[in-house]
């Protein structure tokens, strides 16, 4: 059967079922080190799916680095190395290589994130995948597990303006692709949640797909109020210019990287609800929402 | 300029000028953790250009873990923990994703390495990036640099066997492969070097370029033997068949993974030669071999 067929739940249990091993949940691997967790992750991007070759290969360095860097934080770490294995076609230009590499190095040195070297291969598309390595003192650390009942829902930042961002590429207007790769890691906002917040993950693929997530892990319902949502402007915009619904570009998307935290006083961000009650996104009385964008059904197959 | 035209070394060149930083040499990325080096290692293989869809899967998965745990073994280590960044095409089988996440866990377990999770994601071509984790003891650490002039150059294992394989396949014999993919990473070999061994690293581009790096890492002349060199049958067998030069099988090729390593007294494996007198590696009074394998001319356009 062809992975399409299957799905990305599907294959993704296929894979832990093969490996006979239970599935880790959470942003990062954690490693023991004494009084902290060392916090490894991985990310791919690759062209086509993630980027175009025509794109401005600065701004995708620094997305590159800025959603690797932004696992860490998802767990109240602080970023300290990164690695990449990088590939590219023998017909890459090495203008774009050294644009790629600048806005990724532009992105660590804003953190103060060594860059330690990694792998460098030809291969017949453009791809990378970055590895974040941080740490958080055990008893700080963020699960995604940990929620309890009563509990505050809250996000860090406005949601959809990546969604606003690659729409306006969609229609012509060539500056969305920027906004659509300007993604900030919450490094900063990582310190003030660590060792408050009860549980808490990014928000890659959509607030949709985080709330499903946040719920099956913590066997608890999450009830989030549409209305209380941090909405980004550009997502009104793009909305009302073309006719996008409000609620696909805010919650099914994705790709604003905020954190998505649980816990009993707010600390920072704004509460969009919470854990109990009802489960899931409710507007006007009707629940909303997606289930994320779920890879194999590539970003860039998107209208 | 098109990355073909640059060439291999003026691209790491490129990336380390940008980014500003004095390029790290070893196989692996040191951090420090008490009396341990944590050793962090990244190594991509993609469809095409390192493996072809219609191979067999299982081996494609085995070799996948070896070339990554191999990296950890160049350094001295142990090697405990491993993840994976893998993306497939949505028309890719999920049969033959299973068999390639057999032959992974497969060699994992053989060295009792901990499948710890990834990253997993839709891509245009197959391809993966494994991160193998472990550690060595401080004192024990095995680094490209150290070697003394008079120290003896050694290897683990014979050395021509994945050409061998390599060029079986080429010419209709598909077990061919398998032969190509069957890499033993020197984990255990590894264990009795640490400690030891005044400087080594692994052959994955072929003897001739580890030698080159050695030489260039460590500012002194490697003088091999190339009659002293333990040869694989299979290598004699395919120069005698297609006409390929041996020296070629045996120094340019590369994929063997075996361990190259200096000490002043042998301690396993064949000596090869000797720091100090003459650069490089000779037979018959004339010095044979390329600069090995090199990334942007694709293993599989080789003939």
């Amino acid at each position: 059967m062809k992975l399409s067929q299957l799905g990305e739940r599907n294959i993704i249990d296929l894979i832990w079922r093969t490996l006979g091993e239970t599935q880790e949940y959470d942003d990062c691997v954690t490693l023991e080190q004494d009084s902290n967790f060392l916090l490894l992750t991985v990310d791919f991007i690759g062209e086509k799916t993630h980027f175009m070759r025509d794109w401005p290969m600065e701004s995708v360095g620094n997305f590159f680095a800025a959603i690797n860097l932004s696992d860490i934080a998802a767990m109240g770490g602080n970023p300290t190395d990164f690695m990449a294995s990088m590939f590219f076609p023998s017909d890459f230009y090495s203008e774009d290589l050294g644009a790629f590499i600048r806005g990724m190095k532009n992105m660590l040195d804003r953190y103060h994130v060594t860059y330690r070297g990694g792998d460098f291969k030809e291969s017949q598309i453009a791809g990378m995948s970055g590895i974040a390595i941080g740490y958080v003192e055990k008893d700080k650390i963020i699960r995604r597990k940990g929620a309890h009942m009563n509990d505050g829902i809250f996000v860090t930042g406005a949601l959809g303006k990546q969604a606003g961002g690659y729409f306006l590429w969609k229609n012509g207007h060539e500056e969305g692709v920027n906004i659509l790769l300007e993604v900030i890691p919450r490094i900063i906002e990582a310190q003030l949640l660590a060792g408050k917040a009860s549980s808490g993950m990014d928000i890659s693929d959509g607030l949709s797909a985080s709330i499903t997530q946040m719920e099956k892990i913590n066997a608890l319902p999450f009830h989030v109020d549409f209305d209380a949502i941090p909405v980004d402007k550009l997502a009104y915009e793009v909305s009302e210019d073309y006719g996008i619904p409000l609620e696909y570009l805010v919650l099914d998307f994705g790709g604003e990287y905020e954190l998505l935290y649980t816990s009993s006083t707010q600390i920072i961000g704004k509460e969009i609800g919470v854990v109990g009650e009802r489960s899931g996104i409710w507007k006007n009385g009707k629940k909303v929402g997606g289930e994320g964008y779920a890879h194999f059904s590539a970003l860039l197959d998107k209208t």
